[in-house]
This record gives structure tokens, C-alpha cells and sequence, in this order.
């Protein structure tokens, strides 16, 4: 089972980052994690005009086939202004143009986290229902880490054990979803 | 006084830009509308180490100078993905940089305009919390053309009348909550 | 397989109980439905000094019992003020009390109608996000029927041809997410 | 000025009526408070067929003339399963039925308290969503004060001076925001 793995911030030092990199510890063993940087997959602001012109840009074809190649996908999502950040947003944007948009019956596990105590909470809802209207099963566990500048240790393991339990928890419901939907 | 106006998204032939020419038509004589098209203020996607190594983006600041100029905002906005798009929320998330975020305080009429049945009404629900988070004064005023392909006559004016009349109520109410709040 | 099906407002010739009628007419034959009528379960408000001296209410727990009882629910709300009802929250609200709330792993199809232009669309929405923190699957697929009052011919079926395919589409979905995911 | 002044739950010892109390202090003085506790307006569950045979029930009817009464709303809600309390949102239902619905342009402060890290933030964001489809001003200012179990001392006041502090802030918005509307 492969599962597609990124955060939705581009800043290298980011606490979702950090988050991510312990999801992705869970899944090792269990699932083939492709795990992707955004940086990796440039794209400018949709614009309909250029897609007109140019059709998609390279990076928005490189995202969608990582998205297709993949049986479930794992977003860690900062909160910008008390929703998705408008580059992940964008990301989407692109990703979603039909045909053979590739979200279309993936199993999604959102996480979240910030600084802030909310954790980025509303990050998770609007993209919950971003994803939902693009046929993404995106599964109801969810965790949000709220003062995540001092929610990781020196290893980057979260100290709180019931945050870290909350994690694996999410993870294996991710590959159980992935499991029993493709059968 | 002085309103900031435009559409959310960049493509030429828009939608929003035909319901933005409506309201702006509407504020006219009553208001000084600086009228703005994003593709005058580009700018990448918001990158917390770019912005360490060189500040804000050039577009960035001056669509931080228009925002401050102004008193009051009027946003026509698309809905991309039952939400805001990308590139809209990613101007918001470079101009919303502290200090000085040129957001606080103003109020703003938020508008939207789809093809689809339900007209935008989800991204400006997603904007009212988002900007309210920046302190903006989002007024209850909101209307959503749905079936928007269809909404303009050949000189654009919205062919509906209780549509018109609901713009020009909510353009009324814009200048009515300004006045009142500078006082 | 067997569904609970219930319309959520209480008014005897709702446009959701119409909504409510064609679904369960696609179901029948391919599940069994279980037909509420919320009238059959009334609670008071909930009330938290009321549940620690008397327990759930009776109409509480038989309503807990018939989600118990079933392998997912269709759920077809109205939307009151642009969100959910009062009442049905209330019957979620007590439903949704520890121990043992029959809302987990459930799968849910969450339709709407309603006379106004935009279907209720933004009480699907809240109810997916309520009911996603009580681990419920809300199925992405979900129908959201504008101007009601008048897509429903004398026999009772929808008029529109693609929304008649899209409630068999939707509700052959939260078929197949049941089959998969009791596995 | 008149502030109608309620608490979204009906047990007698939540937490929603301590933030409730903190706010109120914070008025008193600066306006004149009415205090009302929704067990004095009881009401059925909204039902339309109610409303048709027998009109507004008696509850509803005073909790109208409580609003109509006053010039500004001060709402502490708890979050029941990430949205409104349904007993909250009946309240409302049933007092927005046209005609002479009475939030229309009435600033509100909303503010929220649970014991769980996110303190209600979700419950505000639907209850400002749905109070602006009334036409109420919802201002942009709100508190949630997670953790609240250990959030008050013995003598009822917050902890925390900071959000005293953005009580305090908000309380003072309120006002500012009623008397510039109201000129």
C-alpha cells in the first residue's frame, strides 16, 4: 500500500513538518511512503487563462501523478488566518482540474499543527470539506497539536503520550480505510 | 470615501469580474473605488523563509498600501473546491503579515458569483472567518449569484432584479457600516 | 445490510420528508430501511443537570437503540438559519453521550433540500463536520436539492433527471462503504 | 445601552456561566445588563406545524421581546460535538420566524468555554456563520477559553490576565461597535 505523505507549509523549519515526520515513522513497516516536499512541485497561482493557454504547469502534473500514484494520502496542515493556507489551497486548485481529477476515492488523513492553542484546528474543517467535495474519503480521526513549538522533544517525538497514541491511532484507521475500500 | 474593490480570481473573462462591475457601478458617485486587479500585485506563494531572507514580495506591499488606503473592502469571490481560492487566500496570508496587517477594523462587503446552483455561497462563508480573524468587519450583507453564466444581460447588468436589488442594499449597507465606524 | 433513514425537521409535510421518500425508495431492495420519524423519539433539551438525576430520556435512548441497530443512516436535513436544525442537533447531542455512542464507524449519507436557491447546502456542511468528530464516515457523495417546492412531481419523484441519478449514485455509495468497511 | 446578556447551556454549573459572569462584571457600569438564563424561555423543539396551529410558544415569544429589548447581545456558548448546542440553536430557530425577526443589525460579542484545548472555537465559528444570515453584526472580537475547568479561580475570575484582558477588549468592542451603529 502506498501512501502519499506532505505538509502543506513550505517553510523547511516547520512544525508540521515536524508532525509529519512522525506520522510517517507510524506508517514505515505497515506502508510504501512516497513522501513529497511542496517545494518539489512548483506551481504558479491558478489562473484559467493560463491553464487555457498552457493546460497545467509541470509541477501540477508531477502532483497529480504522485496524488494517482498513491492508494491514500497523508496532508499535515498548518492555519493561516484561521483556515488552509492559500498555497496548499492552490495545490489543490490545480490538482482538481478535470478530467481524472486524482483525489476522487482517496482515503485522506488530515493532521494538524500551530503554535497557537487551536492547533489548526479549522485548517482540518475547511480542508475537510474542500476534500469531501472532491470525492476524497477523508477519515474522521484527526488530530490537531496545539503549542506544537513545545509539543517535540530533541528526538522529534511528541512528549505528550496520548497526542503520540492519538497519532498511530489516526494512521492505522488511515491504512484500514485504504484497506477495506479497495477491496 | 475611499473603497478597495476586486475580484478573486485572475482569469479575464470572469464571472466575479462581471458581478464586481455591477457593485462598483452601484458605489459609484456614493464612494471613491479604487478598482484592483490582482494581476497588478503577483506574488508567489507565501513562504515563511522567504519572507525571512527578503521581507515582503513587491506585490505584496503595495497590495498591503492599496488595502491601508483604503476604508472599506469589497471582495466578489469564486469558489474553487467548495472554498476560497487558493490564490485569493494566499494574497490575504502575504498582506495579513504582522505588524501593521491592514486588515483590522475595515469593513467589508464580500460577494460571489459561480455557474454552479449554490453561486459561491461556501467560499464566502470560509472569507467571513477568515478575515473576521483579521479583525475585519464583515458585514451580515453577502450575496451569491449561482447559475452565474446566465445571471448578465448583454450590457452586464444582472438580469434578476431582486439580485440587483440585493447588491445595491448590500453596497448601501458597505458605505452605511464605514461611516458609522470612522465616526 | 440495514439502514436508519430520518428527515430532520419534524413538520409533517416537509420537503424533506419528500427528499427522504425517494431515497429510500432507491434503498429498498438493496438494504433494509429502518423509517424514523423523530416525532417517535422526542426529547427535551438536552440538559446536563437533567442527565445526572434522571438519565437519558426515554426517547433518547430508543433513538440510540435504532442507530445501534444499524449499519449506516441516511440522514436528509433541512437547513434553519444556515446551519443545522436545533431539534436535530438536539437528538445528536443526546445520542452522542458516553459511554458507547452508536455514531462510530457508522457510515452516513447526509442529504438536503430546501425552497431556497442553495438546497442547505450549508447544513450538510455542518452536519458533515459535527458528525465526523463523533467518528461517524460521512460519505462524500451528498445531494443538496434547491428550489424544492417545486422539483418534485405528483408522483413524488424528483423531476431533474440528474439529481434523480445523483440521490441512486449517492446512496449506492453509502452501500458500498457499508459492505467495505464491515469487512 | 441595554446588553442582553445569556449562556448557551442550561445546567446550572457550567462553565459557559462563569465566562458569562466574567463579562458581565466587565459590562456593569458601561451599560445596563439584562441577564437572562434560557431556563426562563423554555421552548419545544421548533416545529412548523406547531408554529402553525398554536403560533409562537410563550418561551419563544419573551426570549423575542428580551432581544427586541436591547440594543447589543452578549452570547457565551459551550461547543457540543464541534458545532452549536442543538438547545442553543432552538432558541434561535424560533425566534428568527419572520416577521420583525428580531437580530437583525444587533451587534453581538460571541465567547465560548469548554474543558477540552480548543475551547468552543468551532461552536462560535457556526454560530457567527448562522447570526450573520440574521443580519446580525457579529463583531470580529471573541474569546475561547479552553481548558476551562482550570481556567477560573476561587473568586471567579480568569487566570489568565491576557484573556481577562481580551474579555475585557471584546466587552469594550461591543459597545464601541453598538454606539457607532446605532448614531
Amino acid at each position: 500500500m502506498r501512501v502519499l505523505a506532505f505538509a502543506g507549509s513550505l517553510r523547511s523549519g516547520s512544525l508540521n513538518r515536524k508532525l509529519l515526520a512522525v506520522a510517517v515513522e507510524t506508517l514505515r513497516g505497515k506502508a510504501e511512503v512516497d513522501l513529497l516536499d511542496l517545494r518539489e512541485v512548483p506551481m504558479p497561482i491558478y489562473d484559467g487563462d493560463l491553464e487555457a493557454s498552457d493546460g497545467l504547469p509541470e509541477g501540477a502534473k508531477r502532483f497529480r501523478q504522485r496524488i494517482a500514484a498513491a492508494e491514500a494520502l497523508l496532508i499535515v496542515t498548518p492555519e493561516y488566518n484561521n483556515s488552509i493556507p492559500g498555497g496548499l489551497k492552490n495545490t489543490i486548485d490545480w490538482a482538481s482540474r478535470r478530467p481524472d481529477q486524482p483525489f476522487k476515492g482517496k482515503p485522506v488523513l488530515l493532521l494538524s499543527a500551530s503554535p497557537g492553542p487551536f492547533g489548526g484546528v479549522r485548517s482540518v474543517m475547511a480542508l475537510r470539506l474542500s476534500l469531501a467535495s472532491l470525492m476524497a474519503v477523508v477519515i474522521p480521526n484527526t488530530v490537531s497539536v496545539g503549542r506544537a513549538d513545545q509539543a517535540f522533544d530533541e528526538s522529534g517525538a511528541l512528549k505528550d503520550p496520548k497526542q503520540r497514541q492519538s497519532v498511530e491511532h489516526a494512521c492505522a484507521e488511515l491504512l484500514r480505510f485504504t484497506a477495506a475500500l479497495k477491496g
